[in-house]
C-alpha cells in the first residue's frame, strides 16, 4: 500500500482524493499496489470540504510523518511550496504537483536535491493532457526541433470568441469572467505569463535548458483588435496565443505570444478553452496533443498518473525528465533580437498623399519586405486608414527598429501593433 | 550497456538502427544506459541493405544469443513471429514489436507466458504517436468511456480526397497506390482489417477484453461514393473510417466501419495519411493524438522509445498493459446487433409514386425514424431518383432488417448503402 498526503486541499486535491476513492479498482489494478489518501492539509480545517479523509492545518502531519509515501503540493505560489517540497524530499518523500511557477523557478534545484527521488509533475502542463509524459517518454528517441503549444485555456477562450464572433477584447474578457474562465484580474493569463511557466518546463525536457520566465520573450494578447481578425481571416490565419521553443544550431528559441497560425495547421484548429501542444521531432515528424488543459478531475486525472508511475516504477525513473547529461548538450538562449519569423503590423496613419511611401521606405530601409497588405478606412476617424500589411521572413530586431521609427512619424496616430507569423 | 537484436531489417528496422547511430547523444542520456544494437536477421544476407551491423539469416544468432538483451521483431506476419517471440521470451529477452496482427491474435498467449519480461509495443498502433503509452500511463486514473480513432493512413488518404476533390473511391485508390499510400492488393487497409487489428490492443489496454479480430464489426470504406460525400458535406459531416471501443454497462461495443462524424469534432479534422485517436476518460474527459501512423522513421521513433523505456525501467513496468487484474472486471462484446446509432442511408429507386410513402412505412415498422431527407435526381440514370437520408438513435438489429426489407422492393435499384453516423 501507498500511502499519500495532499498539501492543498481545494478543487483539485478534492477530485484527487474522489478518484482515488472512486476508481480503486482500476488504480489497484494498474499501479500494483493500492494508493490511499490518508491526510490533507488546509489553511482552515474549519471550512466545509466534500473530501472524506482527515484534515489539519499543520504540514508537520505530512511532511513528518513516516507512513507517507508520498506528498502531493496542490498549494500554488512559489516560495512557499518550495519550502514546503524541500522539507518533503529531504525526507525521502517522493513528490507529485502541479505546481507550474514552482517549477518555471526552481526545477533544477529540485532536481539536484531529489537524487533518485521521484517527482512527478504531470499536471503543471496543460492539465489533463499526458504532454510531459509523451515529450519525456514518448518521443524519447527524438532530437525535438520545435514545440508550439496552446497551453492558456483563458486567452483561447477569448481569441476563439474575438474569431468567431469578430468581438472585441475588453468584452470578451468581460464574459470570460463572467463564465469563471478568467480571473478578476487577469494579467497572468492573458499576458502569457501561465504559458510562460508552462514552456519552460517542456523546454528543460526538450533542450535541458535552464531559463527563468524573465529571460525569455513574453507577450499579452490585450492589444489584438477586430482589425486583426479581420486581416487574419482574409489571409486565411488564425490569431493564438503560442508557446513555442524551437532549436536552431546551437540555440533555442523560447517565445510566448500571439501568432498568426494558418488554419490548415492543426494547432490552428484547436478551439475554445482547449489546449494543444504539437511537437516537432527529427524522427517521428509532427504529433499533436490536445485536451482540456485546466479543470478540477482533469487536471487531478494526471496528478493521479504520476501516484500510479512512481508506485510501478518507484526509483527506477529519471522523472523529471530534464537529467543532467541533457545540460552538456550546451543549448543556449537565443536572445530576443536574433529570433527570425514573419510579421503581421498594424498601423493607424492619418490619410493624406506620400503616408504609403514613407513607410515603405523605412521597412526597406530595415530589410523589411512586404508580402501582403491591405487598406481599411477607420471606422471612427474619417480621416484616418488603416494599413495591415504582412513581411516576408526577417528579424526581429529589425522589425523593433522599424516599429520603433515608424512610430515617430507625425502622421501615425499609435505606435503600430505587431503580430508575429508562424507557418 | 544494452544489447539489441533485430529480426526483421526492413524500412523501419534500418530507421531503428539509424536512430540508436545518429541519436546516441540523447538516448544515454534518457536511457542511462547505451542501447546498441550487435545483429540484424533478414531473409537475404546478400541484398544490399543501408546498416551498418551485423547480418544474419539464423534467427538463433539472435535469440540463442546470450549478449543480447532486447529482441525487435519486425518481420510481421502471425505465426512465424509468434514462434519467434516465444522463444525470445522463453530465453528471458525483453521483446520489442511493431507486429500488431500478433497481438491482434496472441496478446494474451504473449502477456501469460512473459511474465515479468517487458514486451513493448508502442509501435503496433498508430505508428509514431505515443497512443499506447497515454492510454497504458497517462490516463492510468481514468475508467476509459470510449476510444474514437483514425488508425488507417491509407483510408483517411482516399476520403479525405474524396471529400475535398469529389471524387470517386476507385480513382483515389489508384491514386494512393501510384503514391504508394495503397498496397497492390489494397484489401487490408481498405476493408478495415489493419485498423480492426489496432482497435483491439488498444481495447485491451483499456477494457481487459479478449477478442479476436473476427468477433467483431468490421466493414470498409470499398462502397462509399460521391452521393453519401455530398449528403455529408451538406449536413456538416466529414466521413472517416473510425475505430471505436466504447463502454456501455457491462458491455464493450468494438467496431471498425466509416462513419459520419460531425465536422466540429477534432477528430473530424484529421485529414490526408495522419492519424488521430481521441479518448473519452471518465475523469479527463477527451484528450486527442495526432500524428503520422505509418512511415519507417516515426515507426521506428516508437520502437526506440520502448527500447528507451525497459533500459530505464527493467523489469518494473506491466510493459503489456493488459494486466490480468483487469480481466476480472467482466466486461464482455456487445453483440453487434445491440449496437445503438444514428444512421446514414442511400437508397437508389425508380422514381414513381408511392415509393417514398413505402420506404416511410418500412422504416416506421422497424421503429426508425428519419432526422433528415434529401432526394436527387440520379446523375446517369433519368428514371431513377438518390433518395439519401439520416435516422435518429435506433437499433442496428432493426436497421438491418429493414435494409433487407427495402432490398427486396422491386423499385429499389441496389441493396441500399447504410453508413453508422457517430455524433
Amino acid at each position: 500500500m501507498i500511502k499519500v498526503g495532499i498539501i492543498g486541499v481545494g478543487t483539485v486535491g478534492s477530485h484527487v482524493v474522489k478518484i482515488l476513492q472512486e476508481n480503486e479498482d482500476i488504480i489497484t489494478a494498474r499501479s500494483g499496489k493500492k494508493i490511499v489518501p490518508i491526510m490533507g492539509i488546509v489553511r482552515d480545517t474549519r471550512k466545509k470540504r466534500d473530501v472524506s479523509i482527515p484534515l489539519s492545518s499543520n504540514v508537520d502531519d505530512v511532511l513528518e510523518n513516516p507512513e507517507i509515501d508520498i506528498v502531493i503540493e496542490l498549494m500554488g505560489g512559489v516560495d512557499e511550496a518550495y519550502q514546503i517540497v524541500t522539507r518533503a524530499l529531504k525526507n525521502k518523500k517522493a513528490v507529485v504537483t502541479a505546481n507550474k511557477a514552482l517549477l518555471a523557478y526552481h526545477r533544477y534545484e529540485l532536481r539536484d536535491l531529489a537524487g533518485s527521488t521521484p517527482i512527478g509533475y504531470e499536471a503543471s502542463v496543460a492539465g489533463g493532457i499526458p504532454i510531459i509524459k509523451a515529450l519525456r517518454e514518448g518521443l524519447s528517441a527524438n532530437h525535438i526541433e520545435a514545440i508550439k503549444g496552446i497551453m492558456n485555456g483563458t486567452c483561447n477562450f477569448i481569441l476563439t470568441k474575438m474569431m468567431n464572433e469578430k468581438a472585441e477584447f475588453t468584452d470578451v474578457l468581460k464574459e470570460a469572467q463572467a463564465l469563471g474562465y478568467a480571473e478578476a484580474d487577469p494579467t497572468f493569463d492573458v499576458g502569457g505569463f501561465d504559458a510562460a511557466h508552462k514552456l519552460l518546463i517542456l523546454a528543460s525536457i526538450a533542450y535541458g535548458i535552464d531559463v527563468k520566465p524573465e529571460e525569455i520573450l513574453i507577450e499579452g494578447i490585450e492589444y489584438i483588435n477586430s482589425e486583426d481578425i479581420y486581416f487574419a481571416k482574409e489571409f486565411g490565419y488564425n490569431i493564438k496565443l503560442l508557446t513555442i521553443a524551437k532549436k536552431s544550431g546551437n540555440e533555442v528559441e523560447l517565445r510566448v505570444h500571439p501568432a498568426l497560425v494558418p488554419m490548415k495547421q492543426m494547432i490552428a484548429k484547436v478551439d475554445g478553452v482547449m489546449n494543444g501542444i504539437s511537437v516537432i521531432g527529427d524522427r517521428v515528424g509532427e504529433t499533436m496533443y490536445y485536451g482540456p488543459g485546466a479543470g478540477g478531475s482533469a487536471t487531478a486525472s494526471a496528478v493521479v498518473s504520476d501516484l500510479i508511475d512512481i508506485a510501478r516504477h518507484q526509483k527506477n525513473s529519471p522523472m523529471l525528465g530534464f537529467i543532467k547529461p541533457l545540460e552538456k548538450s550546451g543549448l543556449t538562449l537565443m536572445p530576443k533580437n536574433n529570433i527570425c519569423t514573419q510579421y503581421y503590423i498594424r498601423a493607424t496613419v492619418i490619410d493624406k498623399i506620400g503616408v504609403l511611401s514613407k513607410i515603405s521606405e523605412i521597412l526597406g530601409k530595415h530589410s523589411i519586405s512586404i508580402r501582403s497588405f491591405l487598406q481599411k478606412q477607420d471606422g471612427k476617424r474619417e480621416e484616418c486608414a488603416v494599413l495591415l500589411f504582412s513581411t516576408h521572413t526577417c528579424k526581429e530586431h529589425d522589425i523593433q527598429n522599424a516599429l520603433h521609427e515608424l512610430s515617430e512619424l507625425e502622421f501615425i496616430e499609435h505606435k503600430p501593433v505587431m503580430i508575429r507569423i508562424e507557418e
